[in-house]
């Protein structure tokens, strides 16, 4: 049966990484038909909406989407609602991808690109599990607010219920049981009551999971501890604020965030996938963005959300290929490679499959 | 006029390290007076309070106040209300300790200390500025409730008004007219509100501020600046929770959080004085602790509270002086250096004044 992709370009360097995976898709002869749609700031400047209903009712009715990137200081002065990320948090949320799976690997070949000493992250392999549909991204009330004295007062609302807690955990139990069998659950317990429900409903989960080993750690702890021994995790399991900080962290730390997948999927396993850098503004439309984070991404969703496990793997071998042979875009260039553009390093995956 | 400090040994290492810093403040021959009081675990198991009446009414008379550290697992299955952190929180809180600054800077005799590539770390000083009685932190509502279908929700308010950003970011702006005249704000302005009313305030605050070059950075990506490019900063300021995460990432980076002090201040410049680190239960009462960050605040403390920064200097070079004799604690232990407990350091210390 044809399954359906959407591809949503999205904003700055989006396009261009997204033209390069979309091609090594189609190199791969599979019975899938694709589609794109506008979202973010591009969406905004077509229609005045970072989410058009086009978009969101496509994206309901496809297998998998293709996320590149969005946002950009263009639209940053626009109102909250039609900022770019609206478009993105929108789908996030419209279509319950709560489960935001953030591996961050070192590439051998790619070790000097880490600011940290290659003792500390040779071998480097965490999956950050972020819960992504609900938390202070989400809670309500939110704004803001003049109060009696004139002055004006902005608020969040930090808020998750034992189930949305429930759900992520077992996500996260689950990738551990394939895994290294170990779960970090970070919090920050000690001051937010909010992350006090979170740890009691990791524990009781940690009786359902008696071969998983879960223990805990405050985020600011967890932040540091990212910097100074990254390979003591195996998985970590965090809610949406700190999971978009640390994970962002961990990426780094392998020097290669232009290199690093991700996956948002809702409970039956329909999923959207996206690179875990952003849209890069700054080097749009120059050929200078590294297109394998989302070549990596559809390798992601073909083995989680479209059964074609095979094809995931070619894909993957090929990137190691193209990594093998020395080709490297700006952000991972070192000495004695050769340094290419997006469409070349796009090019020279297609032609290792 | 002999001035008042507190001394607050907690729990954990606390004492250990602040008894050292203490014989280093009582070696200057200073018109000081000194008193102790309980907080923390220890003043629960005391008195069933983290602070209890008496310490607060004497850390408000105090002209300053030195804290060693509080928590501990012993704790951790406390009640929010008798938790050691609430002690903590009480005193910023009550005292108005609204400014809290946290340097990270790279000791050039402990480069190898840091788990970053030296190119990337070394002389390296930053500033983070952390709102401290504001934010999620203290934010109502807050708590634990029962929904109507029985399953239970945490809640947190992350919440400032106007006049709260503006004085923390003032504090911020003249740090930075004080050191490298760059200031970097962090927010998550594309997602939550209350941020989009931080960076607003700190925009206008700019105006007054022109010497100071004013930039915006989002929290993600601020965590990612640090690994990749920490030199990049040199003054950063940004709410309670951010301030908690970054700030530990920071002082990491540094391969020398036993050596990082940090100052809590009110508005007149009363203030609380502490390491960075925290109370390392694990290794509590064993001497291994590194008391330099304590010492260090001593030294803060002299300088920003109690008028005496002669005194603070000849601290700060008799702490550079132990460095140079090649004098190391465990966490900062190299080849070739003499590892000294805890004592030991402080003695040295007190020798080399
Ligand atoms: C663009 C932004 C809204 C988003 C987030 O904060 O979740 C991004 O940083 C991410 O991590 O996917
Ligand atoms: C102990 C804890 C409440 C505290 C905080 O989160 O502020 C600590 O982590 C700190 O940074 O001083």
């Amino acid at each position: 049966m044809t399954k359906n992709v959407l591809v949503l370009p999205g904003d700055g360097i989006g396009p261009e990484i997204v033209t390069e995976a979309v091609k090594v898709l189609g190199t791969l002869n599979l019975d899938i038909e694709i589609d794109s749609a506008l979202v973010g700031g591009s969406a905004v400047d077509a229609t005045g909406n970072p989410l058009p209903e086009e978009t969101l009712n496509k994206a309901r009715s496809a297998d998998a989407i293709l996320l590149g990137a969005v946002g950009g200081p263009k639209w940053d002065g626009n109102p909250m609602e039609s900022r770019p990320e609206k478009g993105l948090l929108g789908l996030r949320s419209e279509l319950e991808l709560f489960a935001n799976f953030r591996p961050a690997i070192l590439y051998p070949q790619l070790a000097e690109a880490s600011t940290l000493k290659p003792e500390v992250v040779s071998g480097l392999d965490i999956l950050i599990v972020r819960e992504l549909t609900g938390g202070i991204y989400f809670g309500q009330p939110r704004g803001i607010r003049t109060l009696e004295n004139g002055e004006r007062e902005g608020y969040n609302t930090y808020v998750y219920s034992e189930s949305e807690i429930r759900r992520i955990g077992r996500q996260a139990f689950e990738a551990a049981q394939k895994r290294g069998k170990r779960l970090c659950s970070v919090d920050k317990s000690n001051v937010l009551e909010v992350t006090v429900l979170w740890k009691e409903v990791m524990e009781e989960l940690a009786k359902e999971y008696p071969d998983v080993e879960l223990s805990h750690m405050l985020v600011d702890n967890a932040a540091m501890q990212l910097v100074r021994a990254p390979k003591q995790f195996d998985v970590v399991v965090t809610g949406n604020m700190f999971g978009d900080i640390l994970s962002d962290a961990a990426a780094m730390l392998t020097g290669s965030i232009g290199m690093l997948p991700s996956a948002s999927l809702d409970k039956d396993g329909k999923g959207m996938y996206e690179p875990c850098h952003g849209s890069a503004p700054d080097i749009a439309g120059q050929g200078k963005a590294n297109p394998l984070a989302t070549i990596l991404s559809v390798a992601m969703m073909l083995r989680y959300s479209l059964d074609e496990s095979a094809a995931a793997d070619r894909i993957e071998a090929a990137v190691q290929k193209v990594l093998d042979q020395g080709l490297r875009t700006g952000d991972i260039m070192s000495e004695g490679c050769t340094l290419v553009s997006t469409e070349e390093m796009g090019d020279a995956v297609v032609a290792a499959l």
